[in-house]
């Protein structure tokens, strides 16, 4: 298979692993950019991410603007991925979803913060972005290019942002390690909500953090992010192709 | 096939989907006005919904008295959905469930309130109803049309109401859009109840709301509860007919 | 199939769906009183629930001797059956077990009240029992005819008591109302949980909970119990007989 | 079938059993001392335990180094189990796990104690390790011998200890009684924490545990772990070999 197939069949397998984990339901996508032009990113049609197939799969400029639309009708909240891609070259791919523990941390300014090593991606503290602030009332989608990179900015530097009365985007280096703080980040919050009830929770130093991220990013192919790859796919009941297997996107 | 006929298959997966998604268990149960007499409904007999077929499917006078019996006993609460399509004729589909999370809300004066945009079809706030407030000691079931018409005017004009130590009903313009109510009103108040531990939560204002309602309102076929509809029929193993997917009741 | 036939039927069938329904694990076990030797009562030799088959239902008199122990291994807690059974001429079904949300009223004294009208079976009040009060201390387990009867007076002439660092007992006056009864007490266990962060509840009037019992004491064949046992004999992959589903037992 | 396939045999199932149950997800892993050499132990190569093979089982000193790696890639945190295994001779299983409720434990100095006959084996109060008391900041991983020897010291005679920020391990007298004190050390996490909603929670007394564990200490084959064991199989679709549940491993 092409490398671009490749990327296509984790893509999809991306949607039917988040759809498996809970972090997605009827609602929430997930993007990559496109491998040989950095200024578009794929991700499917309007659809539930558990019914996506590789038909599904449309081409986005960065503005948000089809490619070649064939009749498929985008989400409505895209311009979230494209804002992002274009404030962050480093960023490959974008998840977006209303998963059911990170509602909390942003509904009531409790911080939301790596409770155990596993979950050290998602970075100190998980900022929190509030339509209201700039924009007033609204129906609280990202539905233009402003909104966008209003929440871009406010994610920053970092891995993840919560988004107050709706949900949490995420960005990674590539579909692997988005999906997998996509989860870890609902893990943290399911966590350190329980802990929460103890009283005082000790939460991962900056330092410790620093040495996870340190060594995730040195992790070789079959390390880290695709020993739960692997595992996901398990779950969700995926067969990945030899070339997906081996080439480790 | 004929539009009753497709009404009724989304009648039946609508049994279907609420038991997937746990919002009846052994009991609930789910109704649609009948599409040529606004003076008929149509509901299973007195069944578990995960089991309900076409012929568990009977019709009823608003009053309640079934139209061709044929030895099929009838819920003994039909009076909720007669009392509410006669007083709502906006209304063409009725829920009533006891799902985990509403419970609570229902009996300890908590208000209920929409804690993020997916949830905003519930309204501002859920309104109670306590059948100790007019009937005293009973068994707590909706059993005749005094107690129908009784719990229809706490609903008034909105979506849904909570019933103290039973559970709660919900209403919608079609099957899918009463199915998505009655899943997202469950949700909101696992979400409440979770945010409820950090302190003060920020709800949905009153315009966000209204913005977002506004929007559902002008989703075309394909889009907002018909997304979710293909999700949950997904989940609960139903194919549907092409004529009922075209038709998007 | 001869009445005694249908009736171990229906006990297998009770052991399937108790760990379905996740009120068994590994542990726990449900038993029914013979139906022509009121003297006698059949059960399972020490097996987990979920693998519980026809030809490991075993006889036993009600001091927990075996009546044909063909090399069966009893549950050491037999003695909890004989002594209910021995003390209430009513009771036609017991059923032990540990599921997971009873253990905290057993554990803390708080009073477990029935906060839902499908949950009015346990009574207005839930007992406790603690070996510790008689016995001091135990490996906890019922383990004689003494420590039997010491629980059965707890019980009294009510549907249930708990079990301190143990678990809880329910009775009933056939397999599916024990059946019943044992799901419902886990759910409200769950519920009055969830509902006591919100500070004070109303729970059931003892008016309330006299005309719920009494409406599910006049349930017709088909109604009540039975309408719960084929919803739960569904999701356990259970396919009765017709005579049992006729008999209704 | 050889002492050693059957007890490679029940390795394996320990893994799907631990991943069913929800005890491991991507990460976690389970060893047994090897039976012909109380120097070696037996453990997966790294990989996600519910995709463990026969194949993937490997041989190692205590010192952690592969007996015979064959390309395959040995789990980080394999120190864990050597450091165990030196220090305990009557060690011969050990598992390390991240499991959901257990990390409220570790992080807020809140006592993890018996709630529950069934959870008697995990001890009076389980001792936590934190790698900041003699390392600093690092990985949190356990990746070298004097971390092993170090977390060895906290388990001291104990069944189990908690790792801050991390997870815990536990160990046993075979692969079965590990598995149990695994899946009931996380069930007795999830109870302590629901209980303590309602203030003071009676604990097993010590006079108690001890009863407990000595019954189970003595139980024949067929009785205790076997139970659970046989229970757990089915729920994780293992069909155990004659030898295998005869040996009773």
């Amino acid at each position: 298979m092409a490398p671009l197939d490749v990327l296509i069949e984790d893509l999809v397998a991306a949607n039917r692993i988040l759809a498996t984990e809970n972090v997605v339901d009827a609602f929430g996508h997930v993007s990559v950019r496109h491998p040989e032009n950095a200024s578009r990113y794929l991700m499917s049609r309007a659809k539930a991410p558990d019914l996506v197939g590789r038909d599904d799969i449309m081409e986005f400029t960065l503005e948000g603007d089809p490619v070649e639309a064939r009749g498929r009708k985008p989400y409505r909240e895209r311009f979230i991925h494209g804002a992002l891609y274009e404030a962050r070259p480093d960023v490959q791919s974008v998840i977006h979803n209303h998963s059911r523990s990170v509602i909390s941390f942003g509904v009531t300014g409790e911080k939301l913060r790596p409770v155990v090593h596993s979950c050290a991606t998602i970075g100190e503290e998980v900022p929190v972005w509030d339509a209201q602030d700039t924009f007033g009332d609204t129906d609280l989608l990202i539905s233009d290019m402003s909104m966008g990179r209003d929440f871009a900015r406010v994610v920053g530097g970092g891995t993840c942002a919560l988004m107050r009365g709706h949900g949490c985007s995420v960005v990674g280096t590539s579909i692997r390690e988005a999906v997998y703080t996509a989860i870890y980040l609902e893990v943290n919050a399911e966590l350190q909500w329980k802990a929460s009830r103890f009283g005082k929770v000790k939460f991962l130093t900056p330092g410790e953090i620093e040495k996870i991220n340190s060594r995730l990013g040195q992790a070789k192919s079959g390390e880290g992010y695709d020993r739960s790859w692997e595992y996901w796919c398990g779950r969700a009941g995926i067969t990945l192709s030899k070339s997906s297997a081996r080439m480790g996107f």
